[in-house]
C-alpha cells in the first residue's frame, strides 16, 4: 500500500491529482490537502465523476510545520507531493523529516521577502535527509524537471559530453483575451521583469532584462519571439552536466503581453508598494489582479499548444553531435482530461511520474536530489506513456544565427 | 469701470486671471471664485507678486443657481468669465440671465450623464439673452476660439469662399513621463476612444476611433501622426461658413500615448463602472487617475511648443486659394509668465481677449453668438499683441496625399 498525499489544490495539484487517481496500483491511498478545503473537495468531485474513486480531502495551513505534521501523521502516507506555493517548500520538508515521509517538489523554495530562485536553501538539507533515510526529489515538474531529464537523456544515448544547452519553453496558448497571466500575476510578471541571467565557462553572465531575443520556429506552433531569463533548472544542472561550457534558457512571450507589461510598469500598476485612494492604502497590483481575467478561468477558453524542449550541442566519439528534444502540448486536450490547461498538465503530470517512480523504487535514494541526476529511461518511457511525449531528433538549429 | 467675474481656478482659469490682471484699463476689479477658495487665493498671491495687483477671491459650488446669483449680486460684475467644467454652463448662464451680467466661456456644455459635445443646449438660450439685452459669446477658447477666428479671417480676407477646412491640433511638448494627460483623464481619454466624426456635403459622416489619420510636419514642431476627431467648433462653423463642402478635424497623438490608451481599454482601467476590490467599490477609472501624474505638475517640466492652425481651400475672383493660418505656442514660455503651460496659455488667453472685446464694445451685441460671427480682425490683432502671435500664408498641401 502506498499512500500519498498532495499539498496544493491550484491547476498543478487537480492535474498530480488526476493522474495519480488513474493508476490506483501506484497510489493506493491519495489525500488532497490545502488552505481551502472546499478547492481539494471540488478536484474531488470531479475525479469521483471521471474515475469513481474516493479521494480523500483536508484543510492545511503548509506555513504551519505542527500542522502539517498533525496532518500527515493522521494521513501516513508513504511520500508528500507539494505543489503549493514556493514560500512553503520548508515548511513541508521539515514536517516530512519529523514525520519520516518521502518528499517531492515543482518549484525551489523562494523565501518570501526575496525575488530568489536557489536552491542552497532546499540542498542544505541533504544531510538530514539522508540520515533519515529519507528522499527529497526536487523541481520533478517541466521546467524543471521534464528539461533535466531531456538532458540527461541525451547526455545517456547521444553524447560523451555536451558542451551547449538552450532549453526553450513556449506556450503558444490563446486564451482569447487582450491580456491574462496563467498564473498568478505577481509571480509572472517578476518573472519576465528581472535581470536574466546565464552561465557561461563557469560562471554566471547577468544580463538585462529581455536583452536577448531570438524567433525560433516551434513545431505546431509556429513562430515565436524567445526571450533569454534565468530559470532554475540551469543550477543543477549546470553542476551536474560535467564539462558544460554554457546554458540558457528561453521563454516565448507575445509582442502583446510585453507591451501590458511595460504600460503596467509604466504608470506603476505592477507596484507592490501600497499607494493612498481615497483614505486608504491600496497595492496597485493587487488591484490589478483583480482586473486581470482569473488564471482559474483560463482553462476552458485556452486553444494552442506549448512546445517545451532542449537542444544540446557536443561530441560522441569526437565527432560533433546536435540533438534537439521537445514535447509538444494541447491546451484543448489537457483540459478536457484534467480540467485544467497545459501550463499546469505539463508540470503536475511530471510530478506524478516523479513520486510513481519513487514509490515503484525505480528513483528511490535517500538525501535530496535533482532529476538528473537518476536514470532517465524510466522517466523518458513514463512521459510517452501518460501524456507528454516527446520527440529526439538531430538538429542543425543554430539559435545564435536565428533573427532577433 | 468693468469688473470681471472669473468661474474655475484650474490651469486655464489661472491664465485667464493673470491676463485680466495684466490689463487693469480694461478689467479694473478682478474676482476669482472656484469651488476651492484655496486654488484661487493661490493664484491670487501669485498676481500679487508678478504685478501688484490684488485680485478678490470667492468660494463658490458653479451647479447651483443661487449660490451664483448671490456671489454675482455681492461682486456686481460686468461680465462672467466662465472657465469651469463644461457640465456647468447652463447653470452660470442661468444666474447671468437673473443677475443681467454678460457670459463667456470656452467649451460648450455637456450633460453629466451622456458624452455629447453639442451647442444645441446653450443656443436655445438667445432669445432670453437678446430679450435681457445681454451677451453669451460662446467658445472663446483656442479651438473652439482662435480655430474659430482664423477661418473667419481667411474668409474675410483671402476668399470669397472656402471650400475644405482643415483644423490641425498638435502638441509637440514633452514632460519627461512615459504617461500623462494634460487635463482630467477622464475627459482626456473619452475624447480619444470615441467614434470620430467630420462634415461633409452638408451632412455628418461617423469614422470609427482613430480610423483616419497622416504624418503632418508642424512647424517648429516636427512630424506627428494626427488622427481625425470630432470637435465642437465643427458644429457651428459648419453653419457659419456659408456652402463650405467639408471640414475635418485632427489631433496630434504619440504612439506610446495611444499605446497606454489601448491597455487601459484592454484591463478595463479606463472603465467607470465600479469594481468590487476588498469589500468595497472602486471606479476604475478614478484609480488610475491616482497612479497617473497630477496634470497640474506637468506645467514646469514641460519642453516643447504646441502648434495649432486651419488650413482652407476655396476660391478668390473665381481662382483657386489655399491657405494656412497657424500659431505656435513655447510651454516652457507660457510657464514662466502664468505658471501654466501652453495647453493651459492657448485656451486662457483667448477667453481674456474676448471678454477685452466685450468689455470695450467691439465685440458687444445681444444674444448667444460664436466666434466666427463677429469681424475677426481686432480678435487678430489682439491675439499679436497678448502672446499668441500668428502667421496666415499661401499653401500647398494637400493633406489627403499625406502619408497615414
Amino acid at each position: 500500500m502506498s499512500s500519498v498525499l498532495i499539498i496544493g489544490a491550484g491547476g498543478v495539484g487537480r492535474v498530480v491529482t488526476h493522474k495519480c487517481a488513474q493508476l490506483p496500483e501506484v497510489f493506493s491511498e491519495i489525500c488532497l490537502a490545502s488552505r481551502t478545503k472546499s478547492k481539494c473537495d471540488q478536484i474531488a468531485g470531479e475525479i469521483q465523476e471521471k474515475t469513481g474513486r474516493a479521494i480523500q480531502t483536508a484543510a492545511v495551513d503548509a506555513d504551519n510545520v505542527p500542522e502539517l505534521v498533525e496532518l500527515i501523521n493522521r494521513i501516513k502516507p508513504r511520500m508528500v507531493v507539494n505543489v503549493a506555493l514556493p514560500y512553503q517548500d520548508l515548511t513541508i520538508m521539515d514536517a516530512c523529516l519529523e514525520t519520516g515521509v518521502h518528499y517531492l517538489d515543482t518549484a525551489n523554495y523562494e523565501p518570501l521577502d526575496e525575488a530568489k530562485f536557489e536552491y542552497k536553501w532546499q540542498w542544505a538539507y541533504r544531510e538530514r535527509f539522508e540520515e533519515a533515510g529519507l528522499m527529497a526529489l526536487l523541481g520533478s515538474g517541466f521546467d524543471p524537471g521534464v528539461t533535466n531529464v531531456f538532458t540527461a537523456h541525451m547526455l545517456k544515448h547521444h553524447f560523451d559530453q555536451i558542451d551547449y544547452v538552450d532549453i526553450m519553453d513556449c506556450n503558444g496558448g490563446d486564451h482569447g483575451y487582450a491580456f491574462a497571466t496563467n498564473f498568478n500575476p505577481e509571480i509572472n510578471i517578476r518573472e519576465v521583469t528581472a535581470n536574466g541571467r546565464y552561465y557561461e565557462n563557469g560562471e554566471w553572465v547577468e544580463t538585462k532584462p529581455m536583452e536577448f531575443h531570438h524567433t525560433f520556429t516551434f513545431e505546431q506552433v509556429g513562430e515565436k519571439k524567445m526571450y533569454l531569463l534565468y530559470h532554475e533548472e540551469m543550477e543543477s544542472l549546470s553542476k551536474n552536466i560535467p564539462g558544460v561550457k554554457r546554458m540558457r534558457f528561453w521563454m516565448t512571450f507575445g509582442d502583446a503581453y510585453l507591451k501590458h507589461l511595460e504600460v503596467f510598469r509604466n504608470i506603476g500598476l505592477d507596484s507592490i508598494e501600497p499607494i493612498m485612494f481615497e483614505g486608504r492604502e491600496i497595492v496597485p497590483i493587487q488591484f490589478l489582479k483583480v482586473l486581470l481575467p482569473d488564471p482559474a478561468t483560463l482553462g476552458p477558453r485556452t486553444v494552442g499548444k506549448t512546445n517545451i524542449g532542449v537542444i544540446a550541442k557536443g561530441r560522441k566519439d569526437g565527432k560533433p553531435v546536435s540533438r534537439y528534444v521537445y514535447n509538444i502540448c494541447d491546451h484543448q486536450a489537457c483540459y478536457k482530461e484534467t480540467n485544467a490547461q497545459a501550463v499546469s498538465y505539463t508540470t503536475g503530470v511530471p510530478a506524478m511520474i516523479g513520486a510513481m517512480l519513487m514509490m515503484t523504487g525505480e528513483w528511490m535514494r535517500p538525501g535530496v536530489w535533482n532529476m538528473e541526476e537518476f536514470d532517465p529511461d524510466p522517466f523518458m518511457a513514463a512521459l510517452n506513456k501518460y501524456g507528454l511525449p516527446w520527440t529526439d531528433i538531430e538538429t542543425d538549429i543554430d539559435i545564435d544565427s536565428l533573427p532577433g
